[in-house]
């Protein structure tokens, strides 16, 4: 039998209802997470996030073994998942509905191109600025119409990946990754408590670096912190890290690997 | 032959393609609009609303003539409909697929309860406040979290409506509809460039005031203009102008009449 492509609420399928709110308003979230021989990877913490995420707009998420036998229904073959989970069928109008049945979908698609690569050798800088808003910050949510305004300023360039700035004119993240900045033994990242996706392999860097000697700084950062960075880092769950190698920009190479390492070790 | 309740691209349908856009980041538009003894209502500035939004986006919109075509095959019974333009099916990523494919979406639901009422009888003063974003203002995109989750802040009344500021503390609208403020012989209305949805009826209501010898002033209005209003309004597609009523509020009735009649005249 040949395992299924998608799935919503455990059944093959391609479709989703018309008056599904995350259609209808984007009221639901998403993950993006690489699974390899048949195993989601950092799956505890992709679980997690989503779970939060659902907690941040009072969706009640799944159980995390619904989502796990899910996963078990795709091929084997290493590929991308998205999960996503909304806030179900919904009458027309904003209001929640009196009795909420989430929608929860699972989506496969083969991997990326380009993975063979570590580094982005093209950087566009966005016109567009993320709108302040904390009641979403941090959440990957169905509302991305920035990410795409973004990701549309650029004709495609394989390695390459947008930076985002806020409002104010604080450096953000890539359009598809969380930006780092290496400095010394310090390891600098933009709060998202503002803006942005607090994305579940910047948390794992995050979590790991101080094992390197590595110090974590979130902050507000500017355009000239980057100028004055020995290297620029972008992470991400499906490509994991990779270095800005603009204007013969590197990071240190054993410091690089160390990072990675640290990044995908258990 | 039973007339059919929902259209996708012309066909009838209850359901879209997971791979579609506005389900996998709200990459798309609506609107919502009144069809009254077989006729959309204010049809052609609905349509070019329509299309401004999606000129917004750089979404192409589909011709008005399929969208007349798909009216004429609801049912005739009065009602309410939803248009929705998204950016069709792609590849998993923000990037826009190389060939755009829209999809067209045609809702049609009954109406609302409620309709008999001209006033609205209680105002919850939201506590999420809108984001500042002037590359989406006034678009009526499918990215709508800030207005779900301004509705779920408090329990439904049939006549009530929920007011919106921004991160500035400017009073922008309603959660349906937009806000007018009445004082002599002018319409104060907040400007629409930073955030809030530009409505069709509140078009039709600034274009026309004049002809009563009211001035529309769009701008930059605060808490205390509100309470300095000598009548606060709410103009909406679905239920036209309504007054608000709380702390014996109240309009000069034959002023609200007029305005009224403006909005709904030919």
């Amino acid at each position: 039998m040949e395992p299924y492509l998608n799935l919503v609420n455990g059944q093959p399928a391609e479709t989703l209802p018309l008056a599904d709110r995350g259609l209808l308003y984007g009221d639901g979230v998403f993950r993006t997470l690489r699974v390899q021989a048949g195993r989601a990877l950092w799956w505890a913490e992709q679980y997690a996030k989503l779970a939060d995420d659902c907690a941040r707009l009072s969706i009640s998420c799944p159980a995390q073994a619904l989502f796990e036998a899910d996963l078990t229904a795709l091929p084997r073959e290493d590929g991308v998942v998205r999960l996503t989970v909304t806030r179900g069928v919904g009458l027309r109008g904003y209001a929640l509905p009196e009795k909420v049945s989430v929608t929860r979908i699972v989506q496969r698609s083969p991997l990326p191109p380009g993975l063979d690569r570590a580094d982005v050798d093209f950087l566009h800088w966005c016109n567009i600025r993320l709108a302040i808003q904390p009641a979403l910050a941090g959440v990957k949510h169905l509302n991305r119409l920035e990410h795409v305004i973004a990701r549309s300023e650029w004709t495609s360039f394989e390695h390459g990946e947008g930076l985002l700035l806020d409002m104010d004119e604080r450096v953000i993240s890539g359009i598809s990754s969380n930006l780092f900045m290496v400095r010394g033994q310090s390891l600098l990242t933009p709060r998202l408590d503002r803006c942005g996706v607090a994305g579940v392999a910047s948390a794992r860097l995050m979590a790991r670096a101080p094992r390197l000697g590595m110090e974590v700084i979130e902050g507000d950062f500017f355009m000239a912190d980057l100028a004055e960075a020995e290297a620029i880092l972008f992470s991400n769950s499906v490509r994991g890290l990779r270095w800005a190698s603009m204007h013969g920009m590197r990071p240190e190479p054993l410091s690089f690997q160390r990072l990675h390492a640290c990044l995908w070790g258990d």
